[in-house]
């Protein structure tokens, strides 16, 4: 078998030159501050063991990573209805782009872009009970970590700077696509961006999308077999923002990305990794982290391709 | 070992209910002549052997499934050169937008929509010696089959109505991203597009793509073990038109799809599947065909997801 | 002379056939109240002489028609600094389409679509003192009539319905080209909007841009000589939403059109006309009150081409 | 009587420090080759008066003036029929884009951008009859100057450079919006933009639009009065490329103009005036011309504002 430590241990030590080629997100100061030298990656097997090198402890903002949880939650209560108020198709443009979702009839093209993801928590607040509490404790659970816990400073410099969020959330609502309060949806937006976690956690949450939604470790499924497979493809077509054909190109597995430098990746059928460093390439992907999970790809033939 | 024949001649059955709801490609009369009642489908595995059923051995017009054996040829010849005249992500627009191809210099998304194909034949072209004979022989050859030929009726009738890609040539050719004469570089497409294969042909055409570019049966490498997870890639997130999300959500492989009806899936590692059906969906892939693939994938557990 | 009397009571007369083409705006149910058959026309000339036909003294709500009032106002107080906020082109989109001004950096177009008259108003809300009450005392003095005011109920049901303004003014905040709170904003919007004036109120609050900015009648210059001729310019090239061509070749004078039904046409160096009757067109202006300005345009030989 | 010679000259004086802030087209060699320098003006009342300064004899290259000229013969034989085929708004995009024409089927949004002049020319050349002899012999007609024609190495030398607007043909045509062949329509079309003239020609050549429709000089009409009315409003809103709006404000008068330099203008019910001054402003608009004519509006008093 595969000797995974040893494999991290070496690719800490070769991506160093990557260091250095990206820039750290500072839309917000809270994100700004973050060292741009902090490395780490975390891999969970199926079969229980893992591994971990550099920083794979030290929580981090996991930003739109946490849009992939939210869409697990959505999927498991509501089913196929999630794509009646979201596409599942890669949009061809930025993040946060409004062109599209005018076009479109406030429609979103997936629920990993900005638009997409603040339709998808819309329609888990039509949940009775308080949705940000939901949302921590399926992270705590996934992670199984109860310390898992928003960033109060984060999520508070989110809010005061979230008017592009709030015109998508204003031009959907117009469209009858936002059903709650849009003051109340931003909030909780913000608080689920907000939320940190560390490589170790976000490897062990993403197990379950490599198991078929069950997991052994956790004793529970998430979502089933057949949604399992499915949240893989729309983040395999859609969560790299718009470099996902490249990332399919280079990486070749499943990928979800936050501008807080986090990429948790799911390798059907064997583990989960997650991987760290806050330097970000021109479409707000981890540098260091996207060179990372080539490097391990490639050495572990885990290319899907 | 999963009886493949059983399971072919329960899906020509399955998909019965599913006639009717598409549309057979009328934009040119040869294509509208063909019966919507055709169905025909091939599997070749990677141990040499093959099982079909219906009209799998019918030739019928490959069109856009031509783009993923250009794309072969231009990767053997010219590598990673090929991605300075053309992205590898996803348009989020038609296949035959002109749009992106504005905004973005001339310099389309990826090699599947019909810009993106025109500057991958031209850089082929760049070649010495005759560039129809080129790919006329290359399909010989992957599908065993010498036979295969051009259908010159279609191919008069494609030029004739070639104005749209004439406009995205030409705009190219604005940008310096077109070499060749646009007469020539459209004729040139048309002749491709207007190759005629069977399901049988195609299944035996794109088994190099499932087994790491190298093929026992052909008994040569028609790209390397890297070019082919990475075709692999560009097809699973560009191959479907503006429905790669859907697919890859129903169907979960790789494949490419042309508006003749005929879908070409790769299952790495495994297989190549071919599947005809000349019936539409809004998105110019075969309506009864996807339905068919959705089947097998689903009853062989051969998504990669 | 001509005798202007005459000539309304035969338009009054000749536009019957023009009734029940165009629909009553009905995005709000105050809006959407008013009786279609309303016709009133009112016409002032510089010599201080008026005339009247039909509802001319029925107040309605002036809505996009107040973008011109606050525009003097801005203008007066701001000069060309405006133009730092917004531009002065057409901008060949709907007047509320986000499209562009995610284009162009959140700066709009030009004053009279939706996002440029909220950039205007964001500059006027920078002076000290209340707005609404600025902007209603500026009404009533153009108008000559203490009892111009807002209408309330259309105030509150504009807000209730004003998700697609708010999507403007947030992605416009993002860039950094509202300085306003943005609630505050579409308060004072909306109560701009909701102003109400007779066709006589408008044909007078009209009179100094024809004029010169200066009114014998008001006994005030409310802009400067140069200014009045920019603001004709730019209601010539910007001031009927998507249909400015169509109109400028149809009646040849500057105006200013609103969804309910209202549009103030200023005949330069001799008089303004004001109309009134609530069925649109298409493109959201008065469709039979473009069909009497261009009989009125037609036989004064008004035309400025 | 004001003494326009006296104007001019001031005006050419007053220009200078002007000079050297705009570009020389140069995108086909034979315009780039031009000198920057040269500057030209002429006035020519409707009383038969006309006025010259600077370069006004020299010929020079009128590029896109022509559309006007053609846009005039073609409603002197279709009348209103040209807009089924073309549009009379302004378009918001340059004159050279393919988007709007592409999300619009094909149908260009005004014959003064370049997919609108090309439609109006296909338009002309079904009636019978040799096209570039009628084009021709109407330029001599108009200016009254037998020695107008084409220069036949611009014409070859845009006609090399024709991509971009052979892709709009071929988009229109795709949508049934051009009946010629592309060729030949394109040879004709550059034949029309090589056509050189002086400021006198162009000058003497508007006349009919300021008078009319009917010119005393040229003891003909042209075009009806309303068509030549509502000819000057489409000058007024889309003659100046993307930025009618600024011309407009600044200028206040119908003016159509070319990348050769060139600007004609017509001041409605008095006179036409042509100025001659290569360099271009962002917009392609010559960037001397539009100062020069900024002052002979302000100074005359003829902004139609």
């Amino acid at each position: 078998m595969l000797d995974y430590q040893a494999l991290l241990d070496y690719i800490a030590e070769a991506v160093q030159p990557h260091f250095g080629k990206g820039k750290v997100a500072n839309y917000i100061p809270a994100l700004g501050r973050v060292p741009a030298s902090k490395f780490g990656m975390a891999v969970q097997l199926a079969s229980g063991e893992s591994f971990t090198v550099g920083d794979a402890f030290e929580p981090f903002s996991i930003q739109s990573i946490s849009k992939l949880f939210v869409l697990e939650l959505v999927m498991s209560h509501f089913g196929d209805m999630v794509w009646t108020r979201v596409g599942k198709e890669p949009s061809g443009d930025r993040f946060n782009s409004l062109i599209k979702l005018e076009m479109e009839q406030g429609v979103p093209r997936n629920p990993f872009i900005n638009p997409g993801a603040l339709a998808t928590l819309d329609l888990l607040m039509g949940l009775k009970g308080d949705t940000k509490h939901r949302i921590r404790n399926y992270l705590r659970f996934l992670a199984m970590n109860e310390a898992v816990d928003t960033d109060a400073a984060v999520m508070n410099s989110e809010l005061a700077h979230s008017d592009l969020n709030r015109a998508m959330a204003h031009l959907m609502k117009s469209h009858g696509n936002i059903d709650q309060d849009v003051d109340t949806l931003l909030e909780t937006y913000c608080y689920q961006c907000a939320m940190t976690m560390s490589c170790k956690d976000l490897a062990l949450a993403g197990l379950p999308l490599a198991t078929g939604g069950y997991s052994a470790l956790h004793d529970a499924a998430v979502v089933s077999a057949a949604q399992a497979k499915r949240i893989n493809a729309v983040m395999l077509t859609c969560g790299m923002y718009d470099s996902v054909g490249s990332f399919a190109y280079r990486v070749g597995v499943p990928a979800k990305s936050g501008v807080g430098g986090g990429i948790l990746a799911v390798i059907p059928g064997k583990m989960s990794v997650a991987v760290w460093s806050p330097e970000l390439d021109q479409f707000g992907n981890s540098y260091v982290g996207t060179a990372a999970l080539e490097m391990f790809t490639s050495m572990t033939h885990s290319s899907i391709f």
